[in-house]
């Protein structure tokens, strides 16, 4: 998906909400669990439910992952479900992966190839042949970590040389290897008013922000420091939304948690003259 | 396993090889894909013909994950195989994982509590608590990616504050998360003069140092650097030994290669007193 359709897509659905599917098999409700796939049903339920006020699908994939080839399966029957049904919705593995080049060039086969991913969050810190076999794939996305949402953040992220902080390092360096047609970052929204000073680096990407419910940042912030002319972000809800009800109602509360984000989504776009 | 039963193999091998399972579908012997697990068959040829010169086998999971839900039954079979027939084997799962604190907690469950891994390879970036859900398992270790051996290296590893560079930060930052007990480092060999440096920092910790043979690095340089008391290094060879020979003859060139490296680091253990 290339940058002007994910914006079409923000103002058709007047959302640009991304639902994190963290489907830990230990906190969906419990009478799905007796159900041959119970992460794929729930996952298709969320999905079923929440896909008119939702740009994007984030699996992230160690909740996947850990539950071995098994889990590996769930994931694909996820995003293939996702995909068939619901082709215009951007799809984000958040697998924070990252390696020496020959190595990367197999993680990106395994995310944009072999399965329908738009986009993978990659880690920097081994540079740039660690990230640039991503960006290999036609109309797919790397999605670089540069400031993230939680605490261990502070340990390394804004080490500083020259009053240029490492995240920020990280923001101009990317773009030697990329475009805001194939990169995006990471950046928390626990810190929404740094959007500010990320936004002189960085003023056309897309920022995909992971926090805002559960991780404590506020969406009126994120869209006060953050928006740009396309919007140019992706606000990441997991558990405020699928796991809001564990009862039979869960779908249906999900629902709602999404319709209301999308609602003032909506009026963000609005207040921003977007819509 | 814990640093003296390590350090014990160490000496009773007189090796302290690390050997990389990038068992590439595309690049095992061509005889092998008629079987019905080529990877494994090939894995499993490789550990019997090495086990006697190798003290680490460290499969990089990119090669398995590329392959979906096969690549990780593969996988699984491999490091039980290993486990069960050579219990002493020290295994590295690298990985380079890392993220918010809930999702290293599953990444972690997937490598050090669902299969036999004895360590895992993390990306620092996201801090302390992307890390420290991986030291929560007893005898087990986080392998910390401190220097590598990419290219890419250059562009983040050595930014500096107050004359401290990225990499020291986090060797120093880190040991207020783990001991010499449960953590190593990653650091390229084909920085091997900087190790007398890194060995200010850590000076007791194990090193894992990629980048000897086809990554260009110096085994010799290595040691001078590097070694220590307790040996504190694993070096890991990949290509070099697995893909040495690609006819009906891989296994027995592999095993020449790994005794190969054994001698030489049997000299190397010897000139530093530790046989």
């Amino acid at each position: 998906m290339n940058y002007q359709a994910l914006f079409n897509q923000i103002k058709k659905k007047k959302s640009f909400l991304c639902v994190g599917l963290d489907s830990d098999i230990n906190k969906i409700p419990t009478h799905l669990l007796s159900v041959t796939d119970p992460v794929f049903e729930f996952n298709k339920a969320i999905v079923d439910a929440t896909a008119d006020y939702t740009v994007a699908y984030k699996p992230n994939i160690a909740f996947y992952e850990c539950r071995g080839a098994e889990g590996w399966k769930c994931l694909e029957k996820t995003v293939n479900y996702i995909k068939v049904n619901y082709p215009d919705i951007f799809l984000i593995a958040d697998a924070k992966r990252g390696d020496i080049g020959n190595t990367s060039k197999m993680y990106a086969s395994a995310f944009l190839q072999n399965m329908p991913f738009d986009s993978i969050t990659v880690a920097p810190y081994m540079g740039e042949d660690s990230v640039t076999p991503f960006l290999e794939y036609e109309s797919k996305w790397v999605i670089l970590l540069a400031l993230t949402s939680n605490k261990g953040a502070f340990d390394f992220q804004f080490f500083e040389e020259n009053s240029k902080k490492m995240f920020e390092k990280i923001l101009e360096k990317s773009q030697d290897w990329g475009t805001k047609e194939n990169m995006m970052y990471v950046v928390g929204a626990t810190k929404a008013e740094m959007l500010s000073d990320i936004r002189k680096i960085v003023p056309n990407h897309f920022l995909l922000v992971p926090g805002v419910g559960a991780q404590g940042g506020s969406l009126s912030e994120v869209a006060k420091y953050g928006m740009n002319q396309s919007c140019g972000l992706l606000v990441n809800s997991s558990r405020g939304i699928i796991f809001a009800d564990t009862t039979e109602k869960f779908a249906s509360v999900a629902q709602l948690k999404a319709q209301e984000l999308q609602m003032e989504m909506e009026n963000l776009l609005i207040e921003n003259s977007i819509l």
